[in-house]
C-alpha cells in the first residue's frame, strides 16, 4: 500500500494487526499483580467468611422475642474462640471479628444494652432483630466461587479478594516484549557532549520510559550507524530476540539516506503502509513478521525527538492500551485561547496546554493554548516538555479561531 | 484529643501533620523518574538545537529575492556534515536534521522545486522567505538556561528535553518508606489454609499494593499476635528503621483486647485522634513520633479488610499524592440508580460502581449504584473487588433517593 493514509484510516489498520500479537501467560505474585490482566478464574478454597461471625463488639445470644436480659457466661474475641453454647437467656461476650458460639444467631452491640455485674439489659426503646449484626458463613463468597473472572485487569480493590482466595502466584497475561533502536550517523550517547552536527539520541529514553509506563518490557538496542549492513544485523537479533513489537527511529522519510523499508523488507517484513497524512509524523512505516508460534509488529517513527514521541503515542500506546483492557487514552474537548493556522493539509497535532482540572471527571469545558518554549518544529523539545495534550487540528482546517471549541488528547 | 471528628475535620489535621515529613533527595537514572518529583533544575548543557539545520529535505542555499534558479554545488546529511559554503546561485542538497553549510540561512523543500541535472528551478508561484524550514541554533533551548525546573513531577513528555540536556542520573524526591504489619490472633499467613476462627491476612497484600501504587515503598512487617510486648517489640523496631509512615491494621476498636493505643503511646506517640465519624472505619489511630531527624506518622487502621483499605484511600493516600504533585484523587458526580438508606449518622462511603466513560474528561453524569457481591458488611471483599467508586453518603442525611446526584471518589 503505497498511497497516503488518513490517521483514522492507519489506526484502524494498526488494530487489526494487533491480532496477531499472542499474548502469553506468566505467573506473579500478588504484590506485583496490580495493573495486569488476569490469566485465570479467582476461585476461593474457602467460604468466606468461614464461621458466622460478630460484626460489632457485644453480646451473642439465642433470639427469642421475649428475652430482654441475659446473664454473661463467657467471653470471646477473634482469634481465641471457646466452644461455649448459649441458649434461653445466656450471652457471651463477643469481640468484632470473633466467632459466634453454637446456639447463638444474633449480636446485641455494647451500646445497646446497660451492663451490671454478670449481666446485660436491653436498653429500653432498642429493638433486636433476628440475625442483627452478624455476618453468616459463606455470604461474602462461597468455597469453589468464581471470585474474580479470567480476563479482569487486576486493581487493588480486587487483592483483598484474591489474597483470601488462598492464591500465592496468580497468572495473568505476560507483558508484551518491545525492542528498539535508533538510527543516524549524527547520534551520540546522552552522557556525551555533541560537536558539530551531532545530537543525543534521547528517543532512546522516550521509547524506555514510554513502554514502561503501559508496564511492558522495553530492550533498549542502542544507537544504529546510517548503514544498511548494522541496520539488517540489528533488525536480524531482534527478530532472534522474539520481540513482540520492534521499533525504530530515524531512516524513514524521503531522504537519499532513508533507506530502512528496504532493509526491512529484506529482513523479511511485509510494509503494511509507510506514510500517514499527519504532523508530526508523517513518515510511519508499519511492517509485519509473520513466524508460525510469535508475529512481529514493526513501527519505524521518524527521528525528531518530538514526532518519534507523538508518533508513539497516536499509533502505538492506543493498541497496546486496549490489548491490555487500560483506561483509554484521555480526549477531552476544550476552548481555544488563541486562533491557529496551518498551511498543510495534514491532520496536525499541536503540543497544548489546558487547565485541566484533575480533581473532577465532571469537568467543565477548560482552556486551551499552545505550549510554550522553543517552535513548534517537530525538533523542539521545550514545548513537548511544557505541554499536557496534544490539540487535534483536523486534516482539511485551515484555521482555528479563538474561542472556538477543539478537542485535545491528553499526555 | 478525645472526641469523634468529622472527616473534613480528620483529613485538615492530618494534612497538617504531612509537613512533618522531611523529604529526602535520591539520584536516580532517566528512565527510572517518571513519576517523581524532580528535586533539582535540569539545565542544558548545551544549545538546542545547538547548530542551523535543516527542517526538511531539500536544498540550502543564502536568500536572495531576485533568485530563483541555484546551481547544486554539494550534498549534506545528518551526521554527516561538510564544510562547504554557498553563496548567490549556489544551493547545497541536505537532509532533515543536517547542519546548514556556511552562507546557508534558507531551506527550499525538494517539492517546491523542478530538478534538472546539477540544478534546481523553483516552481512557479511559489514564494520563498527568508530562512524558512531552518531551525535555529539555540531556538529550542539556550545553552545553560533552566529546562526543566526542581518540584516538576516527571512526565514521558519531559524525557526528551531531559536526555538531551546532558544528564546521566538526576535529582528526585525519594519515595516515602511505609511500613506496617497487621495484629490478631485470629491472623494467617495467605499461603495457609484458615482452621476454626482464623483469618487470612489479606491487609498485608492490600496495603502492599496501595503503597507501591503510589510509588512508595512498603516494609511489610508482617503479622504480630494480639500481644502487648509483640507489638511493643515490632513497633520498636519500626522506630529504629527510619519509615516515614507506619501502620497497623485490627486492635483499634473499643473492645477489651484493643490496646494499641496504649502501647503506641508507651513507644514515645503523641496520640492526635482516634476516631473519626466515618463508615467504614471508625476507629482510626493517628499518632506521631517526633525525632529530631526524621518524624513518623501513625494510622492505626481497623483491622476488617474493606475497612483498612478504605481508611488507606481516604486518610492517607489524598495526603501522600499531594505531597508529590500527583494527580488529586477523581471526585465525580454520578446519578444513583437505587435508593440508599442508613440509620447511623456517620459519614458513609458506600462501595459502588458507576458507568464511568473514561475516554473523556468531559463526561456528561453516569450513573452509579451499589457494588454487587456479599454484603456492604465491613468484612465483605466481593463488593468491594466489584467496586470502581466509593459512594458519599453524607453525616446527617439518612436517605439517597433513586435518581438523586451523589458524589463519589474513583477507586
Amino acid at each position: 500500500m503505497n498511497s497516503i493514509l488518513t490517521y483514522e484510516d492507519a489506526c484502524d489498520i494498526i488494530k487489526e494487526h494487533f491480532k496477531f500479537i499472542n499474548l502469553k501467560i506468566t505467573e506473579v505474585n500478588i504484590p506485583d499483580s496490580v495493573g495486569k490482566l488476569l490469566a485465570e478464574d479467582i476461585i476461593s478454597d474457602i467460604d468466606m467468611p468461614s464461621f458466622d461471625n460478630s460484626q460489632m463488639d457485644g453480646y451473642a445470644v439465642m433470639y427469642n422475642e421475649n428475652i430482654r436480659e441475659w446473664n454473661i457466661t463467657g467471653e470471646i474475641s477473634a482469634g481465641n474462640f471457646k466452644d461455649i453454647e448459649v441458649s434461653g437467656n445466656q450471652a457471651v461476650s463477643i469481640m468484632t471479628g470473633a466467632r459466634l458460639p453454637s446456639g447463638a444467631d444474633t449480636v446485641i452491640p455494647v451500646e445497646n444494652v446497660i451492663a451490671e455485674t454478670g449481666m446485660i439489659k436491653l436498653i429500653e426503646g432498642i429493638i433486636l432483630k433476628k440475625g442483627s449484626d452478624v455476618r453468616f458463613k459463606g455470604e461474602d463468597i462461597k468455597k469453589d466461587a468464581v471470585a474474580i473472572p479470567s480476563g479482569t485487569l487486576i486493581n487493588t480493590s480486587n487483592i483483598p479478594l484474591i489474597a483470601s482466595c488462598g492464591y500465592n502466584k496468580i497468572k495473568v497475561f505476560e507483558s508484551l516484549k518491545i525492542g528498539f533502536f535508533a538510527t543516524g550517523d549524527e547520534l551520540v550517547d546522552i552522557n556525551t557532549i555533541p560537536v558539530n552536527d551531532q545530537i543525543r539520541a534521547s528517543n532512546l529514553y522516550s521509547l524506555t520510559t514510554l513502554i514502561k509506563e503501559l508496564k511492558m518490557t522495553p530492550v533498549n538496542m542502542g544507537i544504529v550507524k546510517d548503514d544498511k549492513s548494522q541496520i539488517k544485523d540489528t533488525v536480524n537479533k531482534a527478530i532472534e530476540s522474539e520481540f513482540d513489537i520492534l521499533i525504530t527511529t530515524g531512516g524513514v522519510s524521503v531522504g537519499k539516506y532513508d533507506y530502512l523499508k528496504d532493509v526491512i523488507e529484506g529482513c523479511g517484513f511485509e510494509t503494511v503502509f509507510w506514510k500517514v497524512k499527519v504532523k508530526p509524523g508523517k513518515p510511519l512505516l508499519f511492517s509485519i513478521y509473520r513466524k508460525s508460534d510469535r508475529n512481529i509488529l514493526y513501527f519505524g517513527l521518524p527521528g525528531n525527538p518530538v514526532s518519534a514521541f507523538t508518533s508513539f503515542l497516536l499509533f502505538i500506546k492506543p493498541f497496546i492500551s486496549e490489548l491490555y483492557k487500560y483506561e483509554p487514552q484521555k480526549r477531552f474537548k476544550a476552548i481555544l485561547e488563541q486562533e491557529l493556522t496551518k498551511k498543510d493539509k495534514r491532520k496536525t497535532f499541536v503540543r497544548g496546554i489546558a487547565l485541566i482540572n484533575n480533581s473532577t471527571l465532571n469537568t467543565p469545558l477548560c482552556s486551551v493554548r499552545k505550549a510554550e518554549g522553543g517552535t513548534q518544529s517537530s525538533g523542539d523539545m521545550s514545548s513537548l516538555s511544557n505541554a499536557n495534550c496534544l490539540i487535534i487540528f483536523e486534516e482539511n482546517v485551515s484555521k482555528l479561531n479563538s474561542g472556538e471549541i477543539v478537542e485535545c488528547i491528553m499526555i
